[in-house]
């Protein structure tokens, strides 16, 4: 007897009907009439469950009729045609045997629960079905990113999690140590100096993209952020692909393939979990996505940003924060570019060189940098790169004038020296594309686990 | 003028003879002559790189003969056919230009350099010949790790690695703090509590392969151990698949099954890699890799295999450490078991309670647990397993027994109330298998950049 998964008997329901299957998993509701049962049957295979229905021929009916929501099961049965909608399997049962009992008390009953409830037994809600939906299309997204860049010939790079630079200068960190309190970060502790968590693994990352040309990173990173919002985690995974021999036009030509790709992908592997979600987050989910890949992303520079910006406020639009040249813009100026404006995603680029990283290439004019960042509409920004600076005395200037160590961070400086080429790369945090596919807007509901201020449960 | 990589050149080169073609890269070895000149050129997207051959009419010979190993440079030429090796695309350049100078004093001059040199010049060492063959051996890998289980519908699960359970009980752990010296772990620290890197992702995986059935991890684990052997880091990749309605013995089908696959994709995408890794680690790697693909993995208990060991040492064969039963297998009795006794992979399974974990499944003889290592040749043990323990009274007593608190642990052997089953899983080291896949023996050449201990640079 072979056993089958929920997704073979949806994949081949045409063949399997009218044979014998076999199914392990799990109850998510049983409802029991007289004289039969309906049981919404999961294996966390397929979105698109069966159902199981049995009666009173089937050996064993009065303790079938006992089995409790959240027991794991055997059911054997034949495939029958569907009453309520055809493609969705419908097993007539033989056997049902029980594999795991469940108690009544059971945290997840068939009703709607909040998600807030469901972060608290976060352990248990991957079996309902909104999490089933969500990190299905979690673990789709992830292979299909690794999938675009192997596929063009991309070498993926374990960066290191653990560092001892300090001078990349992008947030708080988390100190890692294993020394008693006093003597952290001296030669007593395991690395004999401080050391911490990695914020970004860019910098190790163009070392192995002046090797192999074309590289990218997916493994997690850490702020220690005591920031309580709904985008912000204190781990995270990010993607951070570099390129040798290209510019920051060939960057965003990358950048807009890409994203199109991934939710070219996803659409297209998930339909009945985005069709769900559409569902659940009010509708305009698929639309989204959809009108994505049939647009072009606008081309912007920071400059021409603003002055749509306060053309528009001058128009009549409000806008709580005012948008300035040469400073930061806003996620109400995000949201109007996307989504008032353009009705697209926009690559906004050129941005003053004082509010961006050190090693953003320094444009001519002698304010701006080859920075660029990606908004789309409902989710702001959703990757940001640059063109690398890559001249060696332009590079160590600006690391003085921002106070980083030039002597410390010599292998990365050096690569300007050895064989330095035009490089560019971005980063794009994977939570906040999670948001974007499934229209979940809180991060702690696209990650497994997450580790917020005060909390890290499980 | 559309620029092609070294990879497109090696798989399209008898549709590109005679074409002008442009390459971006490195210059690896340069050697002049008094007419001509011959560059070595990579670009890492191929580990078979095109040999550049210039001559007095191209313009600007006399710079081009001044150019330095380690430059970047821009190469445009016609193809033709190789004199050394018709496999070797060479090209008869008709431009090149300097994209990036190098010093005279670059660290990687054209010889062969120790791999103790090169760890200290890790930042440079992927642009060697030995580290473009095990980067990207390490990159397919990967990738092909991930394919076999997506292709099987597994759920890619990313687990937490910051964790604030303490019990897992699987070595010295690395503490995660944002609090001054003695507040760490305190209500003033970031997590209100004491957090530390996690050494696995099972129990966070098993709470999803009770919803999805079938998952797995691949992400950085850590261990704080201060061992300077070949074989540790603190800081290294697992993967850790769990499933749902699986005994031991189709776990063991699992990892055979799983290990022919990864290395059948490495031996078919990095047959260039390969072939230079055999000889760079003296022969017999190729042999082994094909070895594997034809042979049986044995299953033996660990009773057995002491028999076998023991019966062995009667015979005439010295082991340093005597085996005995009950007890763990030393690095020698794994040796002579996969090398001499079985010449395959070989299954132990059944291992004595005692020495093994508190979560795997108690066999009825009261004395062993279904644990199974699973043994390679030149590698050792590459895979622990185990079917888990689904009974919760024995679950609990065992831990109980161990002191690892079941009321912080109650997600986890809730597992056990909730609709449990027969589960099993297992866990890889990422970088034990890139050993057995390279023939490298150094676990610090096989990861980009090494955390062991005093030893945290890059």
């Amino acid at each position: 007897m072979e056993i089958i998964t929920t997704r073979k008997l949806k994949d081949e329901l045409a063949e399997l009907q009218g044979k014998e299957v076999t199914l392990q998993g799990w109850i998510r509701n049983h409802r029991k009439q007289k004289n039969m049962g309906f049981i919404d049957f999961f294996d966390g295979t397929c979105f698109r469950n069966p159902q199981v229905v049995y009666d009173e021929q089937i050996e064993g009916f009065a303790e079938i009729q006992t089995l409790r929501v959240g027991s794991a099961v055997t059911v054997t049965g034949k495939v029958v045609p569907s009453y309520k909608d055809p493609e969705t399997p419908e097993i007539q049962a033989t056997a049902i045997t029980l594999e795991g009992d469940c108690p009544e008390d059971y945290p997840l009953q068939p009703k709607r629960h909040t998600v807030e409830y469901l972060r608290e037994i976060a352990y248990l809600r991957p079996r309902t079905r909104l999490f089933q939906a969500v990190f299905r299309v979690r673990s789709v997204a992830a292979m299909a990113i690794h999938s675009y860049f192997q596929d063009r010939g991309y070498v993926y790079v374990h960066t290191p999690l653990i560092t001892g630079n300090d001078a990349e200068g992008a947030g708080n960190t988390f100190t890692v140590t294993t020394a008693p309190a006093g003597k952290q970060g001296t030669e007593e502790d395991f690395f004999g100096k401080p050391t911490s968590l990695a914020v970004t693994g860019q910098l190790e990352g163009e070392t192995f993209a002046m090797a192999f040309s074309k590289i990218y990173t997916f493994g997690p990173t850490f702020r220690a952020e005591n920031s309580n919002t709904k985008t912000h985690a204190a781990e995270f995974w990010m993607i951070e692909p570099e390129i040798a021999f290209c510019d920051l036009q060939q960057l965003m030509d990358l950048e807009e393939d890409f994203l199109k790709e991934i939710v070219r992908t996803v659409l297209e592997k998930c339909p009945d979990e985005l069709k769900f979600l559409d569902g659940f987050t009010g509708g305009g989910l698929l639309d989204k996505l959809n009108a994505l890949l049939s647009s072009t992303c606008a081309r912007v520079t920071h400059e021409e940003a603003i002055t749509i910006l306060r053309k528009a406020m001058e128009n009549g639009t409000e806008f709580k924060f005012e948008p300035k040249y040469g400073e930061d813009t806003a996620k109400e100026h995000e949201k109007y570019l996307t989504e008032e404006y353009f009705h697209s995603p926009v690559f906004v680029y050129d941005w003053p060189k004082e509010i961006k990283a050190f090693y953003m290439y320094q444009n001519d004019d002698g304010k701006t940098v080859s920075a660029v960042d990606l908004l789309v509409p409902g989710a702001g920004e959703l990757m940001g790169g640059s063109q690398r600076e890559t001249r060696y005395d332009r590079l160590t200037q600006r690391m003085d004038d921002l106070h980083i160590s030039k002597e410390e961070m010599y292998w990365y400086v050096n690569l300007r020296k050895f064989g330095g080429c035009t490089h560019s790369g971005f980063g794009m945090g994977f939570e906040r594309l999670l948001i974007y596919l499934t229209g979940v807007d809180n991060i702690r509901d696209v990650i497994p686990y997450a580790r917020t201020p005060m909390n890290c449960e499980f």
